[in-house]
């Protein structure tokens, strides 16, 4: 790694933080002109810019990979990292992990700490709101990324996650197969591009078949399963009460679910629920999720041969690979039943 | 940082690589005779012996802190983090954390990672088999510890548990009291000192109560929801047929009462389930889990403490604090019913 300037050697050189440095060369007003143009200026003068060729010289690897997501706890990411591990796993690989709990400084300050170890590339699930600009600094570093789960326009890096208005269609069209005509939705986000196109996947199945959504009828915000559990009375209240759910994830709906049974319903009988992920838990659930696969084995194990591809200097699609979800019919949804 | 001699020193000034140097100082057979006498020489030459020394005049901080756990997305070591993350929460703290999968050789390339990096120090659940020399290398090299969960006999470096003979205790007696006399204990393995003590804190309720433990009672192993739901079958086909199970953790808890309730029984009705730890999701289950709280969110906040008054030269106590658990009695146990 001799070869490849480091931010920690512009950083010693100028007496700055690496963090400092990072900030500067990607016009961060966190960071004084005086000393942006100071740090641009050093960075220039010893070769800065030449940094992508020689990154492609690179022959030695650090055996570190880095991988960054809004929350490695949550059971989605955890399943996306499993597989990754097993994909790049080699006796001394070291993955480092960290949870930008969707704030660009935790990210910024974890990628400036991959930079700082010379790591091989990182995987990230990035931060709401990461500019392009941030995804090519690494780049630029020679720090190859792939990105999964959510894409970031114009970045140019290899993206892989699931087609999230083809698969939320998989669950409401099974709904509506299954006679439901009155179909809530819960959970989910409009910040992100997945909470964006699972809603509309939602509507456009309802409106092919010919039936109304009404506002009421969505419940934003949910993603884990307390925030399912808690939202289940205000779902039994739902005007004109729907006879069926289409959860945001498999967490909402197994959630949702605990919440109908407390209130003395059956789910799965008395109301139907979806979910969607298909984690592992989906299929011991009581009862037994009917939820859509997301391909989150499929995400990582592409995603880290992508990464491995790039380290190999063989080209890669930067265009978003949508993996095709699938539904997985089990106890959790049946026929319409009409409550008092 | 410059007084510290971190193992790249060494390592760029033999040609060898860190892991290799960290390696040899710690007498592994995996590095050749040779190589380790001579990494050790310049060691001693360069004057590394006098780094603990030089760790304590540390004034700088990297704002790098390094967490290392069997398996972070496991729920329990999940809540542990978040606590230690919002203890030690600045905005420019960086959190790295690795899963070691209880291989050593794992947890070895994170340490020499948070070395090369200067982090600021580490807490840890130590993979199965940590000899006290490898905690004892990191105080060596300036990197405080602290234990969370699992203790390593003799390391001398604070640790923060729960009680877990008394823990499971509680859940023993509780179902003594409410009648049961057959009693199962479901999951967890002899090689942690967790798993030893826990079933030894069973077997010890059962005796003070005069109630015998059969072998056939316990069914060692699990420690997922899986591995719950997979043994529920050779749980409800045990000899004598037991009216109760003390489940390893909650994880197990909520997979047996899924697979009790897969066989048409009422887990809390028909038969009787106690959970471990805690968690967020148990309060929520179907039904709503009795379990004993493990105190995650303490061992998380004074491990987090412990951390910083290290790095502020304050002295801490390096015996286990044992954290009291405590029993949750919700609606998974109930009165002793016979099956047919």
């Amino acid at each position: 790694m001799a070869q490849k300037i480091k931010l920690s050697t512009i950083a010693d050189a100028l007496g700055v933080s690496t963090a400092t440095v990072s900030l500067a060369l990607r016009d961060s007003p966190l960071v004084a002109d005086t000393t942006r143009e100071r740090i641009k200026d050093h960075a220039r003068t010893i070769g800065y810019i030449y940094n992508r060729r020689a990154a492609s010289l690179r022959t030695s690897r650090s055996g570190i990979v880095g991988v960054v997501v809004h929350d490695i706890m949550n059971p989605f990411f955890a399943e996306i990292l499993k597989s990754i591990e097993s994909e790049l796993d080699r006796s001394r690989q070291t993955f480092l992990l960290s949870n930008h709990y969707d704030q660009l400084e935790k990210q910024r300050n974890f990628i400036d700490t991959l930079l700082q170890l010379g790591a091989d590339g990182v995987i990230m699930s990035p931060a709401i709101g990461t500019p392009r600009e941030d995804i090519q600094m690494l780049e630029e570093n020679g720090l190859p990324a792939v990105l999964v789960a959510r894409s970031v326009e114009g970045a140019g890096v290899p993206v892989f996650r699931g087609d999230d208005s083809y698969g939320i269609g998989l669950a409401t069209n099974h709904l509506i197969s299954l006679g439901h005509r009155r179909i809530a939705m819960i959970g989910g986000t409009d910040q992100t591009s997945t909470g964006r196109h699972r809603y509309q996947g939602y509507v456009l199945a309802m409106e092919k078949a010919g039936l109304k959504t009404q506002p009421d009828w969505r419940i934003p915000g949910p993603r884990t399963k307390q925030a399912g559990f808690e939202v289940s009375g205000q779902f039994l209240a739902l005007p004109d009460k729907p006879t069926a759910a289409v959860c945001w994830n498999d967490l909402v709906a197994i959630g949702l679910m605990n919440g109908i049974a407390r209130a003395g319903l059956v789910p799965g009988v008395d109301v139907s629920v979806t979910g969607y992920d298909d984690l592992e838990e989906a299929a011991i659930a009581t009862p037994a999720l009917t939820t859509v696969w997301n391909g989150q084995s499929d995400v990582g194990r592409r995603a880290a041969r992508a990464l491995l591809d790039r380290l190999n200097g063989v080209a890669v699609k930067t265009s978003p690979e949508l993996i095709k979800p699938e539904l997985h019919v089990r106890q959790s949804t049946g026929k319409p039943v009409e409550r008092k």
